[in-house]
């Protein structure tokens, strides 16, 4: 019973709105009164009934609202596109004008460059230049992430003034929690957290509340070189300069979190031998192309590994009983060196390694392997021993034997996976080859032939060139 | 040159402050004008050469500052707990009173329970209560991730009103973008964002901008349940509800982002056979702990697969040429199964499946799996054939009949493997077991099995028992 109760207030909290607010767009209720009922309602709610409504409804609701709201509803919706296509020109760069600068140049990309030039042009010049710009900046470098959703205010100012100044900025710019501070040339000079104005009394002068030593970034700067420096701050906004110190807009801690989120998500689905993410919703063959690269590559590599097994075929006819461990060795040495790949990639994603520490971490990562080795490699040999004697009826010696060799070659292949896991995506990153893209199917195939050698290798050697079993 | 001037700015942008920070910190300047001094960097700055002072140092440093600066500083220093204990326990209390409460939480939890009950002793009667309720929350419910950094005002205030009083809260409470609503009984009504008050007519009413169907969610919903739906709304902060309506804290976007990025890694790590992730500076044998587990359960499952493989041994005597190939069977069959499992872990966490969709994602990923399989079994097949026939001199015949198998055994060994590297992730989730540890030694040794019994199984009947080769 109580369990019941609890059950209908959490369905009451994560209330789906869609069908309160598709009965107000649908209501005859006067334009007026169904905007003041939509204002009760998030954008992102909104946002999820646009596909729902038919092309008309979507077009009043725009005339309902006005292209503001619509602008952060838009933010919100999947295929954006396609709902900005059905406005004419001159709407839908009202609409484009009113988002967040960073999500209108992700949505004019998605439009194409003919559609985007066309409704820029319908832009209040300042606004469309400067989306222009912004569209110019290379996916990689931190002006291609940023916004100009942000309020500044010149050192100079009294703190009345600079709180007006905020005030009159805060209807165009909500993020208001960082104020960036500049002087009459127009030059950044440090920043003022929004609490820290409210509470300044009014004699105060700005300079005294201004942090100088805020961190901020180049817009021409890789993402990838600042990303985990600047996140480290935890601020809600860092702004972004260009090279003579203007402030060319703001990287927020929502656009961060997307980045290390996307970055995350490639190198999860790299792990995984995917070529990109994946979604539930996604067409299968949209699956097989992501995936079949991987595969194919794989396939190739592995007739480069039969030809080294193939190497070894008399030891197996010799003695048929170790082909049985093949397997087992090559899964470890495979996991081992996945191991090390995983803790590398994350390792180079967020930090520049020196020479030295590169040498540091491969010695770390290979005693790690060792020890791995040694605690494995003792346990298979005394549990393949074991297993030999007990179920397959081989004599002691024998049993121990086989299985000195299998525990043997499982040290030395982990030792040598390790460094491979450790060293092939530190290569691959020197020569500026995405290493968690190149890394896996080559890791595997490594892999499979120090395991291969070391195994068959020791087997020939040990059991039958100097015991002479089989 | 130009590049070389290029990097000298962006060396100045990423400027190491510790040295000044030192310097000041060490100079004989008057105390005020240390502190002055020190309000233009940023704590996370200040927090960098904690390690580097004495404990005096660090202890003067506290008297300069104070304890309400030194609690911002220490939300960003690792082993904070070390430096709090260096102090008294009154001080230390001051500090963590100061600090957002979702971190003193966690740095309390880091100092022990019985350190953490004295200095909760010293507060002042109300906040250490607070800590103490907050500390209660299991880690998985969104109480445990929330902060009281956040400020409300009455519903029936007038805009001014409402303005001072957000203003008398700043002092304490800097997460003000969002002003959370309630009426005279203190029961939540809604959100007003800042920008909307700060905009807002005096004479409008707080009814009018008050949205009332903002995103909340309950202290005790579970983080995984509400993560992704409450993300969706891309919002600062979201107020965290008792189940009798009234605030008890709000979830930050910031919260939010490290949660999601909690969750990725700790993916990521077992995909990668880590227990958990690591860090590049840790002692080796933390790393061995965290990676011998999966070692250890891999090499008792490797026996169990080699007791399958040696049930082949005849063919492999009969027909050693084929066994140059099992790896590449094995490597294929497991990677299918990874690909699979990897996007099953992703789906999973994102989304609670029906039945109905369950199964569909079952066939999706198994289709998946036969065309990906038929296109890599053709491949082989041709390529397989050709490699045999004119590297190993076999006969036309003979070089296709082999690669048929190959070809046909990858096509089956590859769609049952993705149904396999689907269903038991699914499965694990269902029976309550986290299918990103579970999964990943499981989904090796069964698309070892399914491999091995696929290839030399399809070998003994289409090669030996049919075409009588060898």
């Amino acid at each position: 019973m109580a369990e019941n109760t609890e059950q209908e207030v959490n369905q009451e909290t994560h209330h789906n709105y869609s069908e309160d607010i598709l009965k107000i767009i649908r209501s005859n209720l006067p334009e007026d009164e169904i905007r003041d009922k939509l204002d009760e309602y998030h954008e992102n709610d909104i946002a999820d009934v646009l596909p729902q409504l038919t092309k008309e409804e979507r077009i009043h609701l725009l005339e309902i609202l006005g292209a503001d709201r619509i602008a952060e509803v838009m933010e919100y919706v999947d295929n954006a596109d396609d709902y900005l296509k059905e406005l004419d020109d001159a709407r839908a760069a009202d609409i484009l004008a009113g988002m967040e600068s960073d999500e209108a140049v992700d949505l004019l990309k998605e439009c194409g460059p003919d559609y985007a030039d066309r409704v820029l042009s319908k832009m209040p010049p300042e606004t469309g230049a400067q989306l222009r710009r912004m569209a110019a900046y290379d996916e990689d470098v931190i002006g291609s992430r940023m916004t100009t959703n942000f309020v500044s205010v010149y050192m100079h100012m009294s703190v009345p003034e600079a709180m007006k100044s905020v005030i009159a900025q805060a209807a165009d710019h909500d993020n208001i929690a960082e104020i960036f501070v500049v002087d009459e040339r127009k030059n950044y000079r440090g920043e003022i957290d929004l609490k820290d104005l409210i509470i300044a009394r009014k004699d105060t002068s700005l300079e005294d509340i201004t942090v100088t030593a805020f961190p901020s970034v180049y817009a021409d700067e890789k993402i990838a070189d600042c990303l985990s420096s600047i996140q480290d701050y935890g601020e809600e906004a860092i702004p972004v300069l260009s090279r003579k110190n203007t402030i060319l807009g703001a990287v927020t801690a929502a656009d961060l979190a997307e980045v290390v989120d996307d970055e995350m998500s490639d190198d999860y689905a790299k792990l995984g031998g995917l070529s990109e993410e994946e979604d539930l919703n996604e067409p299968v063959m949209v699956s097989v192309k992501k995936r079949l690269p991987w595969l194919i590559l794989l396939c190739v590599l592995g007739i480069l590994v039969s030809t080294v097994v193939s190497l070894f075929e008399t030891v197996v006819v010799t003695l048929p009983v170790i082909m049985a461990f093949q397997s087992m060795i090559l899964d470890m040495s495979g996991n081992v060196g996945t191991q090390s790949l995983a803790v590398t990639i994350r390792v180079l994603m967020d930090e520049n390694l020196s020479h030295k520490e590169k040498n540091k971490f491969i010695r770390k990562e290979m005693t790690t392997g060792f020890i791995n080795g040694l605690i494995t490699g003792l346990f298979a040999f005394v549990f393949v021993g074991v297993y030999l004697m007990l179920l397959k009826k081989m004599p002691a010696g024998q049993s121990f034997l086989i299985s000195l060799c299998i525990g043997s070659s499982l040290l030395v292949a982990m030792v040598i996976s390790s460094g491979v896991g450790t060293s092939v995506p530190m290569f691959f990153k020197k020569i500026g080859v995405d290493p968690a893209v190149a890394s896996g199917p080559l890791i595997t195939t490594i892999t499979d032939l120090v395991g291969v050698v070391c195994f068959y290798g020791l087997a020939w050697i040990l059991l039958i060139e100097t015991f002479h079993l089989g």
